[in-house]
């Protein structure tokens, strides 16, 4: 698949992605390196919490989805080096055994009025889980690169 | 340290974190797993990016940021458990080698108004360099519990 520059993005586009199951090992384990509160890190503590059973920290949502959004269709030449997150929130918890896709929407694209090579696009992407159910909603600015120009005398 | 419930908490309220070291290996490890883009995984490959050099994702940032708010001072009762991020940005990569630590403030307190037992706080989470300089702003809203009242009788 190619690389897309400023250019190719328009508003309304939309990319889909893989999927990405999660389970309970995983969701305890980037838990006790980044997030370890009870309900992160054992069923049993769990239960007796605001979320009522494991739930996978929002920090593990959100990088389960940059993982979706690296592997996507959706492929920005230079990479996808974000230049700021304008909204994001987790209707649903992320839970054992859930399985996350994406749908990734172009919602702006502007160029650069200081760096003619480059422009910001925004982006939504919605984290879904295997009953097309939200747990993450996501819309952030992306840095992307104008098109080369063509070498002089190419 | 004691836990802290909805009424102690007041607009302009700062607590101070712990810090932590992240070295070339965390970097890259959590690149392959969440992130695996060449400015994350590999010092050569991102001598040629934007980045300069391996930087680590802003994702990992925003997680081991998460772990030095777990072991802060600030101890909302029932847990930190967000709402939603109302920004979030990366002003300079984290590299190998950093040490970080947070500046956290209290920007906003309110009951909610159909749950009298919780309401919302607004959180400025600004983390650190070990030159002071800033690598993550994050605003986010956080659920947290009201004191329960004392029993009947008690």
């Amino acid at each position: 698949m190619s690389e897309l520059y400023l250019e190719d993005f328009a508003v309304g586009q939309t990319f889909g992605s893989g999927s990405l199951r999660v389970d309970a090992e995983q969701i305890k384990s980037f838990a006790a390196q980044f997030d370890p509160q009870p309900f992160h890190l054992d069923e049993a503590s769990a239960a007796h919490t605001f979320f009522g059973g494991l739930a996978a920290s929002g920090w593990h949502t959100a990088a389960l989805t940059m993982r979706l959004l690296v592997g996507s269709e959706f492929r920005p030449a230079g990479g996808l080096i974000g230049a700021g997150v304008e909204e994001m929130n987790w209707p649903r918890a992320v839970r054992p055994g859930d399985t996350l896709h994406l749908k990734i929407e172009i919602v702006g694209v502007r160029a650069s009025k200081s760096r003619p090579n480059q422009g910001l696009i925004k982006v939504k992407t919605t984290t879904l889980n295997q009953n097309d159910e939200p747990v993450q909603l996501f819309t952030g600015n992306l840095l992307v690169i104008a098109r080369p120009a063509a070498a002089p005398g190419a």
